[in-house]
């Protein structure tokens, strides 16, 4: 199993694959390896850990059977026998070979050392906890300029995205609710690109606060360039600048797309600004939305083209309107970390004296805890009754339900009766 | 019981009030006796007809005691034996008890005949369907200007509301939606006030479309003076110029607030356009909401506090977000004369070929088709099944109880089983 093995090793180039045994290179390889949320990377790391799948890759020959054959391995070991997902595991191997070629995260490493940053792993205590939610599908790590811990600083936040063709009066808002929203010590989090994106960093800049730039490319490339020198100030302000992609790497349209989730999943609700009827800004929303954060849509002119995906999200019920930064700590505070913070100390201490299943973790005993006895209760309810997030609840369910405890009713669960 | 027994006859005034025994006379006196949305006269009027009652309220004498005797004798009469409603009876006799003086409504009908306008009562065909749905506090008769036929002309209408101090913006928006909504063959309600109201009236005039405008005061002062000339023109377009009370009657604050549920009550839907944060049009989208009637609110600046009230609604999630009259008409087409007239149709064909229960009235009929078999349904959901007024529905289900055919079921209603 070592790297030499395999045709689509490095070749020429001096790197030794076998050593990227620790976690964290082992993770910076991967980021390169797998385009952001390819959910079979996500699933494979989680199963058998970044570095091992790393060798695993590195043993097969890039030809149909050699790789047929190294899933088929894996797969009996791992217990998987559906046909779907072996398939599913081969493509995304076919997929991942070629950029075995010229990989070399040391280099990326030193590249973003030079810049003063560094890469955070989900094993860093400084790891973004809501970025859980998103499952296999999380970013296999993160590449980060700026002092601040990206977990603290992350901690209260609020995405506020719009549209790159914003208008002054879009723009003056944007940079009002940021300004506001530190005050009421929320970090901002946009994307960094021209219009209400750069209007909010802006606005905590001008407030002194802390904002967050997800970017799609590299990290060694601020993108866009007229925006460089606002990147810039972003990290020396004490903020990030943060990508899931190793430098070098160009913002190519998936990534953005890609990007928009990480958006989504660190705060603790997303504001669209201003967005026009078809808009990337709807697409961050929607994710928001799936990952059951709340999202707010300031509202605009009707007969201002740029305000028209606001009115579209309040129209068709997907987003709360909010008009100023009090009104968005309302909505954020509805899954916040506030409210969160504070039930689930309360609820944990409750858990503890009253719950009769013992040897439950603590995740599940408060999912357990949080659920109903007689009617199936939403997702969403139970997230807001248990002050957890969406991904720790479904998992908590998916262990209730492995030991008899939880039951589903409904499109909701319920306690396991008897 | 002739009006000459008691001492609050017209006293020197020539007016026979014996002779207002006609019903269309005596609507008109009740609509100068009592104020608008006066509910124990509107059970009253129901219970035992407009002339009756007015003969047994020229009967009492102004004193205590004879208005406790006459309340008793119709209490009595009418088999009420709950204290606490003849004591509000008693209070109510006492307030409508000193208008009997100067009492002439065949002057002020004369006044409005002068004008080109005429009475029209619950009992003409033409009268607006929808007002049923205020219940006893339905007026007791309504004086209108203009020409087309009341029922016919709001059978398919929108009401749009607004601050008086509306911005260029407000108007712009509201003149679009009110020229918009005429092309797709709405009328406009309004108030006839400045900003909004007036330019409510003004788009639809534009564009050559019928308009309506409830006023507080009497139909013969053109309130407020500075649109005078647009009201008359609203008569003259086709419209209508509607009031409850009779003609000389000032527009108090009182009416003011109760004329608004004329205005909510007439359209299919209400739509805000510019409100402040604290405003009548609040008040009117309020009482739209208690109807079941549709609230639209239309979107503007965060920065403008004319939209702060409009924002507030869509918040609150009491109002969808409007952008134009297509949407609007989409709005009003879910509780509208639109749908509610086809299905009606349709749903009385199969009543009547499918029913089980011959015998029962057009009303009760269509909402025993409308009740679920299994669980209650809401108000809201019969309503819109049934594609009936709210008031309809609720006579009807208080009918299919009483002949066993309905029971509540939780919040809601269904058929009785068995």
């Amino acid at each position: 199993m070592s790297a030499q093995a395999g045709p689509a090793s490095p070749g020429g180039d001096p790197t030794d694959l076998a050593g990227l045994a620790g976690l964290r290179l082992a993770r910076a390889a991967w980021s390169r390896l797998v385009e952001p949320g390819d959910v079979v990377a996500g699933a494979l790391l989680e199963a058998v850990g970044p570095a091992s799948a790393l060798r695993w890759l590195t043993s097969m020959a890039p030809d149909p059977a050699s790789i047929r054959h190294g899933v088929g391995r894996l797969c009996d070991h791992l217990g998987v026998e559906d046909a779907g997902a072996r398939r599913r595991m081969e493509r995304a191997v076919a997929r991942w070979q070629p950029r075995l070629v010229g990989l070399d995260p040391r280099r990326e490493l030193s590249v973003l050392s030079r810049l003063g940053g560094r890469l955070v792993i989900p094993e860093d205590a400084e790891w973004p906890r809501r970025l859980a939610d998103l499952g296999t599908g999380a970013p296999v790590c993160l590449w980060v300029r700026g002092r601040a811990a990206v977990g603290a600083c992350l901690e209260r936040s609020v995405a506020l995205v719009g549209a790159r063709a914003s208008t002054d009066y879009g723009e003056q808002v944007t940079a009002q609710l940021a300004l506001g929203l530190g005050d009421l010590g929320y970090t901002t989090v946009s994307g960094g690109a021209y219009g209400i994106d750069a209007a909010v960093h802006r606005g905590s800049l001008a407030g002194g606060r802390t904002t967050v730039a997800f970017l799609a490319g590299g990290v060694d490339r601020l993108y866009p360039a007229g925006n460089a020198d606002l990147l810039r100030a972003v990290v020396d302000g004490g903020g990030l600048v943060i990508s899931e992609v190793p430098p070098g790497s160009v913002p190519s349209r998936v990534r953005f797309l890609k990007r928009n989730r990480l958006i989504a999943a660190a705060g603790a609700a997303t504001v669209v600004v201003e967005a026009a009827w078809r808009s990337g800004s709807l697409a961050t929303a929607a994710i928001a939305v799936d990952l059951l954060r709340p999202v707010g849509a300031v509202p605009g002119p009707v007969t201002s083209m740029a305000s028209a995906g606001c009115h579209r999200l309040l129209r068709d019920g997907r987003a709360v309107c909010v008009t100023d930064a009090e009104e968005v700590n309302e909505l954020a505070g509805t899954l916040g970390s506030d409210g969160a913070g504070t039930r689930t100390a309360e609820q944990v201490r409750d858990a503890s004296a009253r719950r009769a299943h013992d040897g439950l973790d603590a995740v599940s005993a408060r999912v357990h805890e949080a659920l109903p006895v007689n009617r199936g209760a939403s997702l969403e309810a139970i997230v807001r009754a248990a002050g957890m997030s969406a991904g720790e609840v479904m998992a908590g369910i998916g262990r209730l339900e492995l030991v008899g405890l939880a039951e589903r009713d409904g499109a909701g669960w319920r306690l396991r009766s008897g």
